[in-house]
C-alpha cells in the first residue's frame, strides 16, 4: 500500500463570520478541488467561541472550544480561508488561535495548517499573510509557508451558491496548492 | 487662558478581560499618574461586543459599538493597555479594532492614540507593538509611536487591589509617558 | 500669500541601485507629475554609502553619507521609491536607513516621508510596506500612511526612457498622491 | 552507528561588523558550547559583498558570494546572530539574504536556520525576530522557531576577548539551545 492510499482528513477553518462570505464560499468550495484520497470538510465555526478570557478557562473548556479542539485533532491538517482586515487578521479569527494557544497540548502544535485569503480588490488579501502566519508559528503549527496564497477580484471568480470557483487560472491554482498541502500534511 | 488650562480627557481601552489581569489593573492605575488638567477614564469594556460579523452590522449598530464608539468620541485620546498573546495583538482588541473601522465617521479617524503593554515576563509585551501599531494605522489613529512603553516583570511592580504602581521607576516612566501623550493629544 | 505659493522641495531615495530598475524609472518620472510649486529630485544614491558599521562612523562620517544627510534636510519631504524584496525592504535601503539613524540630530527625524512601491507582478510590492513603515517610525519620520501607494504590473505602465507612466489611472494616482503628500509635507 | 555519532557542521552568519561588537563575539563563542559531534565555525563575512545590484549579477557571481554560497552550502545549518537595528534588521544582513535569494539553487533553501539576537538593553533584540523571520521564510529556509533566543544585557553576561559567556543562566541556555539546533539540523 503506498502512502497516498490512506485517506488524508484536511479542515477549514473560516476567519470570516458572514453568511454570504466570498471567503467562506471559497473555504467550502475547496473539497471540489482536493485531491484523491483527501477529504476536505469545514471546521466548527469559529464564532462559537466566547471572547479569550482566562477566567472563563479557569472554570473549565467552554463546550465550543472542546469541539473546535476535537474536530481539529481529527484532521491531519487544516486550511485557513480568511479576509484581510485592517491590514492583518480577522479579530474572530486570532480569538480561535488565543484559544487554541491555552490548551495543553496544543491541537494546533505540530498540525500542518496553511493559509488561503482572498479579498474582492487586487492584493487578495496580501497583508495578512505575514501577520497570521507569525501567530501560527508561536503555536507551534507547521506552516506551509509558499507560494502565498492570494485571490485577488474573488467575486469575479466565484460562484457562490454552488460554490464553485469558476475562473480555470484560479481553480488550477487552488487544486495545485491543495495537492501541494495534501503532501505537506502526509509528510506530517 | 494656556492651551494647558483646557481640560482634556483620555480614554483607557484594556485588551484583556480577566478580573484580575495585570494590564487591567495597569489600566485602571493611570488615573493616578495623570498630568494636571488631564482626566484618565476607562472605556466601556470590549468584551461587550460580539465577534465582528457584517451580518450583524447590516441590521444596525450593535448597542454595545454605539456605547464604545460615543465614549471614544467624548475623548481626547486613547491609551490602549494590553497584554500580547502570541507574539501579536489579544483577539479581542483586534476585533474591537475591527468593529470600529466600519463605523463611518470612524471613532478612531484622526484620534491620538498610543499603547502602553505589559507582561510578567522580561519583554513587557514588546513583540505586540508593532502588529498593534499597523492596525492602528490602518485606522488612520495618530499614534504616539515612541518610546515604545512596555513593562516587564509587572507582577512585581503593581499593587493590583489599590490599584497602584508599587516600583517608583516603573511609576515615573508612566508619569512622563502620560505627559507626553497629553501632549501629543493637546496638539491634536 | 498663500502657503501653497511657498516653494516646496522634495527628495527621491530610490530603494533600488539597478540602472534598469522600473522603481528608479518611477522615481525619476515623478517631477512630471510634481504639483505647482513643489520640485521633486533624486537624492544622492544609497549606494554610495559602505555597510553600516559603527567602526566606520567612530572615524568619522562617511563623506557618502554626509551628503546624503545634507540632501535629505534640504528638502521638506522624502518618497521613497523601492522595489519589495523578498517580503520586506531592499538591504541596501534599510542600510540607508540604519546610517540616518545614527546622526544626531537625525535628517529624517520629524520629517515628512512617504513609500512608493512597484513591481512587475500583481501585488506591486504590497508586502514592504509594513517592514518599511516600521522602522521609519522608529527614526522619527513623520510617516504619511494611507493609502499605500502599490503599482502592480509597472513594466506594461510605465516608459523606462523617458520615464513617463504611460498607463493613464496611474498616472492620474501618482499625480494626487504626489498633491497629498506635498499638503502634508507642507503642513510639517 | 547512530546518527549522533555523524559529524555536524554549522556555520555562524553575524549580523555586525563592527569589530568589537557583542553579537560577533557571541557567534564566536558558540563554538565553546557545541554539542558533542557538531563543529561551529563562522562563515565569511556578509560586509564583504557588495549591496545587491542585478546589474553586478548579470556580469557573474561576485567572488564574495560565490564565496559565502559555498560555505553555506558546506554546513548542515546556519546560526544567524544579529543586533536588532531600528526595530528591525541590519540592512547588510538584509542585503546578504537578498544576494542568496537570487542564486538557483539558493544556498539557504531548505537549509536549517535559526536566529540568535543580543543587545545591551532589555529586550534582547526581540523586534528583530519576526522581520528576518519572515525574510527566511521568503528564502525557504526551514527555521528552527521556538523559542526565541533574545539575550538581554549582553554586555554584563560575555567576556568579549575569550570569547566566553561569563552568565551561567545564559551560557545553559546557549547550550540548550544549540542542541536542540543540531537536533533539528541533523533531522534535516
Amino acid at each position: 500500500m503506498q502512502e497516498s492510499d490512506v485517506k488524508l482528513r484536511l479542515g477549514v477553518m473560516l476567519g470570516s463570520l458572514r453568511k454570504a462570505s466570498f471567503n467562506a464560499a471559497l473555504g467550502r468550495s475547496l473539497a471540489t478541488y482536493a485531491p484523491s484520497n483527501t477529504r476536505i470538510d469545514l471546521l466548527p465555526s469559529i464564532g462559537m467561541l466566547p471572547h479569550y478570557n482566562q477566567d472563563i478557562l479557569d472554570e473549565g473548556i467552554p463546550e465550543a472550544l472542546a469541539q473546535l479542539a476535537e474536530a481539529i485533532r481529527a484532521v491531519d491538517g487544516v486550511i485557513i480561508v480568511s479576509p484581510e482586515y485592517n491590514w492583518s487578521m480577522p479579530g474572530v479569527l486570532k480569538n480561535a488561535l488565543d484559544w487554541l494557544s491555552r490548551l495543553n497540548p496544543g491541537p494546533l502544535q505540530d498540525k500542518p495548517v496553511t493559509l488561503f485569503t482572498s479579498s474582492p480588490g487586487l492584493l487578495g488579501g496580501a497583508r495578512a499573510h505575514a501577520p497570521i502566519r507569525n501567530v501560527l508559528l508561536a503555536l507551534d503549527c507547521k506552516v506551509l509557508v509558499k507560494p502565498e496564497v492570494q485571490i485577488s477580484q474573488i467575486k469575479a471568480k466565484l460562484s457562490a451558491d454552488t460554490p464553485t470557483i469558476t475562473d480555470a487560472a484560479t481553480a488550477d491554482f487552488v487544486t495545485q496548492r491543495l495537492a501541494a498541502f495534501s503532501d505537506f500534511a502526509r509528510r506530517g
